[in-house]
């Protein structure tokens, strides 16, 4: 399974095709548009975000509601592309293309490497692809997988443990409905009533001083079937495989699996989880320290995973940059209304991480239809409680 | 470029096979010899290590002392190989095998899960392959490209930032050849001295109370060209790529890139890097609290990553854990003289930094040749400095 | 480079996305169109082909006429889309879709083995993707690699050279502009005006009797510099990545490069190009019987491949088949009016031959930007015209 | 699945990595020798590949005779490296190298565009690499393939169609256990007899006047589940992919499907293959003239595949050709007692396509145990006779 996204933050749309799906997966439109629509809630984001409500079209793959085997190409549009045309089509009006150029690289952004990559005297020229924007795309490609976990009984869900300063304590069970209920509730998804308030309060606060916040989210996957990854080779190892999703997100700096870096200032013996046998469950773990992964693999135990989002970068509170035409310093202000999307981005996260699992999936088990999948998932369930 | 290796902990040999280098790039055996060697060393290091001295022998592609453009492959023996034949061999003596039987999974390993996913009812199959030992092989592909990385002037160091509960302060410059020398001096690959105490100190205690000890390492690239990786494409972010390959090292649980998780807390005027411009210079930032990275492209600022290693998992103080044939529990405790594995783990993730960067230059620059190659990023150095 | 194409026959549209382009390249939508064009006409389509009239709409990566170095999305409509909606939509109409639900396979088609694979009961659920419709996206894609090859240079010509039984003689020179314009010229782009004749004449008499017929098709890259594609690795060879490029296109049976299977018919010494050196031209060959490769590598002499295109299976003369529902025998045959595509598919093997060079050629040479592309390339012709 | 091989023609070894093989897999040394003893016989080759007899050791991944999931080394001694280690090592005698190097490019072999490409003015250091000494490697990755399908019911067969000017008549069945016994028989490896009379002549014929032969082979593969490789993309139609692997062999220039280029010439109504049904065997062919493919998928009919091969390039009969140094001609008459390399060829053929099945097989099933496998393929089976 692999997908491809195409698309600029002011152009027609969003286009995204998703290739090796199994064929016969119930696949709702309303799914992906509720993923879409989550992530553009949260405290601390602006206008934009509100109006944009974004929904996708299904121009291909999927039939009486299920796919059929042949790659889903979805779009999402972009509401504002009338006002952008003229600036952002493929034979814009030049005056007012000009008008909209960008010589100002912002410190944080893509801007300044990306125009001296791709040789670009305007920025918007790299600032269009390098928005946020895109990761809509990628969460209607992780809403997809979603809906392939959902029918193996693989449940996703995230919430946000901190915001700037104000962090949460570790969960000790992952309970993952109930931790999308809460999340879903909370303005700032956060499980914790009193840190959510102060939460809060920091982004109110942040606001006033012009600054921006970032923060730091987990998503729980629960119900993994045993030995998805393998120790075998590198590049197959699972864990590493979602740190990468996490850290490719716009704007993520770092990604951990269970405690994380945490596990670097433990002693041994607080770090790894004993290994228990019951009749009834078989072999598990007395905790999940290692966040569902030994040696690249899924335990079967939940994965918890980790990844931090730096504060927006674009700020009333101005930053040093220098103009790329005459050279002169001024200072990046810009004004804008979100001055923190941690709520957004642990959306975000939740889908790319359904991605990479849904993918192990399919290159683990028989998977041209979902009903095959659904029997090897269960079997490989069976194996692990027999074993 | 590309790579596969093989090879158990006990099997004969470790091989590797690079695919795609350029021709006429120096190869030194020697240089890849000593990663292997930095890689043996650190205190809190046992015996097994002293007496390994691992060696690589080139067996293809290799000629002059220089690539042909050819793979090259490369064995690394395993010492011990003579006293575990009847054991490991592909038809080995039963009993002794059965002698070596593994029914005991460990927790923090891939025993237990690596043998329900390949039916093992033997866990050796999988603690043989899921040996750190692997890390020798990756260590010295990674010494391959750390070659190449040289040729073009790119300079690649690592060192240990915290041990257990003891941390260091994070640097303001990163001077790669200073920290690879100083890192060298030190036995636990430290370059602030009071820490280094105290982690020898740490160390010593762990041991004395059976228990071991992980921590967390950085890895500095210098002199790195503007615009390796792409902000275009989610997969083509070279950050994320990075922590993959961070992340995939045998006991890592997590990456970061500049400042990481500290991005989480601070507010967004303390995180990015304000854009400066100088004749000589040309763009270049205040500071690197983003490691190098904006858009998922380098800046042209020294790469700046840390990965976190758990505790060693096998030590004296047991963890419970049931065997596989009776489900009995036990108490897994193994005499082993290693408890903290941090500094050696350094050198390997140098190394497989240094692959994802050599790696990104070879896609992103004309490659047959090394000559080529190096014309190419010197091009771009002038292309940023003039832009 | 790579793409993904998506779409249905009888979906509202075909996508496709084309990802890793160097920036600043120049984009014709008309260029596109003039492909999708060329490949809708030729002696021997039906009237469908006809009022089609395909034409891309940019979605993404393309601004002020340049690629900017982000994806780029396009989308070819399928005209008669709102007949199909009722049966083809995400929620189709029961009972209109039960009308148009296809039991009865069609040999020669993937009906009955796609069917089985992906579980389907109405095998327009396979059809509808395996139809040569989707040939429209790959020649689009190829269009768009072309633009790349013309602008380094490189021109791409195609032809055909067998229709049933009739056959041309090979060329001896091949000079794509001219190639180009005669096989435009032809309503057969045959070369050969007798043979041209003869074909049309065939055409005709096929379906006089209710018979299809297939033929050969061959495509010539001019200009290509010297060494793309590898001999190091057997993946790495650009004759065996056009191979199955060729034999991907909807009933293509085979592929041959040079003089192909005519070479294991010949003696060593007529088979072979000799090697001559002059001042002006460097090395080259005296004959181009291996049809520019060595070794998985180009020579520099032109490209020429051939494929071979199967007679259209839906045909006026019955073929037997077994209903999927009654297991009751029939005889499978459908009134269409197409009863040779060998005209269109040359022009869908131009362009993805098209593709795979340019593909090698964003591998080998430094490939952000269109100019520094370029400038490598030129580079590459200078050091071969000097070895 | 995947695997490198490295190595020179006249260095220590050939190395091969496969890496993806699932665990459990009964392996034997034997069966992957007894293809590379295949490799090296037949009619018109030369003394050196009679004393090579090749062997392989396996260096790890397999245990008690079997799998265990982990990646296999396997190498290849080359039996004169010991006359070749000053000419070839990594620091070879400067004189003796001298003596060897190579500065006359023989046409029709990687020599000149490779040093073109990679800067060499020794050809010694392309020829060692694109020698079609490497395709005892890739026959050592697909005698481990082999035994992946021979554990699935699934059987491969190799014969010789075509030497030079005499070619035999296609078969109308596919019996692989018969062609393989009687293509065994044969020193031309052609099923039928008076063929075989006839090439033999033809060999010792060209021999005499100085000059070579190439040839056609054709590979079987029977038993083979329906429904490998998919329609949905075109990157993923199995048939391309062997096509692909086919031209990728060493000297080898075309790859055809079933009738392959006759399809060109014959009629619709003589090409498709009709479709039947009975109870026991469910849905069959009346023919298999399209090899087993309908829309790049398998159909369960036996794959029928077939390769051309050039003449050797090297022989007595001289061919005109430049020295790179003095750019004076020469010609190029090498002296070397092989003059027909078809029959051994055909072997790689096999090979080359079981790992084709092989890797299609394990990407399509579960397949981390061979049990796990073997069930899901026989799954496929029965769902495909009771469609």
């Amino acid at each position: 399974m692999r997908y491809l996204t195409a698309g600029e933050s002011h152009g027609p749309q969003l286009t995204l095709i998703v290739e090796g799906l199994p064929s016969r997966l119930p696949f709702s439109k309303e799914k992906v548009d509720e993923q879409l629509a989550r992530r553009q809630k949260g405290y601390g984001r602006g206008r934009r975000m509100k109006i944009e409500s974004d929904e996708i079209r299904i121009l291909s793959g999927v039939r009486f509601g299920r796919t059929t085997g042949a790659p889903v190409a979805l779009s999402i549009e972009n509401k504002d592309w009338n006002k952008w045309s003229d600036v952002m089509g493929v034979h814009p009006d030049r005056e007012k293309a000009a008008k909209r150029r960008v010589s100002r690289p912002r410190p944080g952004h893509a801007d300044l490497n990306g125009a001296i990559k791709y040789h670009h005297r305007d920025m918007r020229d790299v600032l269009e692809r390098s928005s946020a924007r895109e990761t809509a795309a990628r969460t209607a490609a992780g809403a997809v997988a979603r809906q392939l976990l959902e029918y193996c009984g693989i449940r996703v869900a995230g919430h946000v443990v901190r915001i700037g300063s104000v962090g949460t304590r570790r969960l000790e069970e992952w309970k993952a409905e109930e931790i999308a209920k809460k999340s879903e509730e909370s303005p700032v998804r956060c499980l914790d009533p009193e840190a959510e308030k102060a939460m809060i309060q920091r982004i109110d606060e942040a606001k006033q001083e012009g600054d921006s916040l970032g923060g730091v989210v987990e998503v729980i996957v629960e119900n993994v079937p045993v030995g998805l990854g393998s120790h075998v080779h590198w590049d197959r190892k699972l864990d590493a495989r979602i740190a990468q999703a996490i850290v490719s997100i716009n704007a993520f700096k770092g990604a951990e699996i269970g405690i994380g870096f945490e596990a670097g200032e433990r002693k041994g013996s607080e770090v790894h989880d004993e290994i228990l046998w019951s009749e009834e469950k078989g072999f598990h773990r007395a905790t999940n320290r290692l966040g569902g992964f030994e040696g690249g693999m899924t335990t079967g135990e939940p994965i918890v995973v980790r990844g931090v989002m730096k504060p927006i970068p674009t700020l009333y509170k101005p930053l040093k940059s220098v103009d790329i035409d005459t050279k002169a310093p001024f200072e990046a202000s810009i004004e804008r209304s979100d001055n923190c999307a941690v709520p957004a981005a642990s959306v975000v996260a939740e889908n790319v991480v359904a991605w990479e699992v849904a993918r192990a999936l399919l290159e683990t088990f028989t998977a041209d239809t979902a009903e095959n999948l659904l029997r090897e998932v269960n079997r490989r369930r069976e194996e692990a409680r027999n074993f």
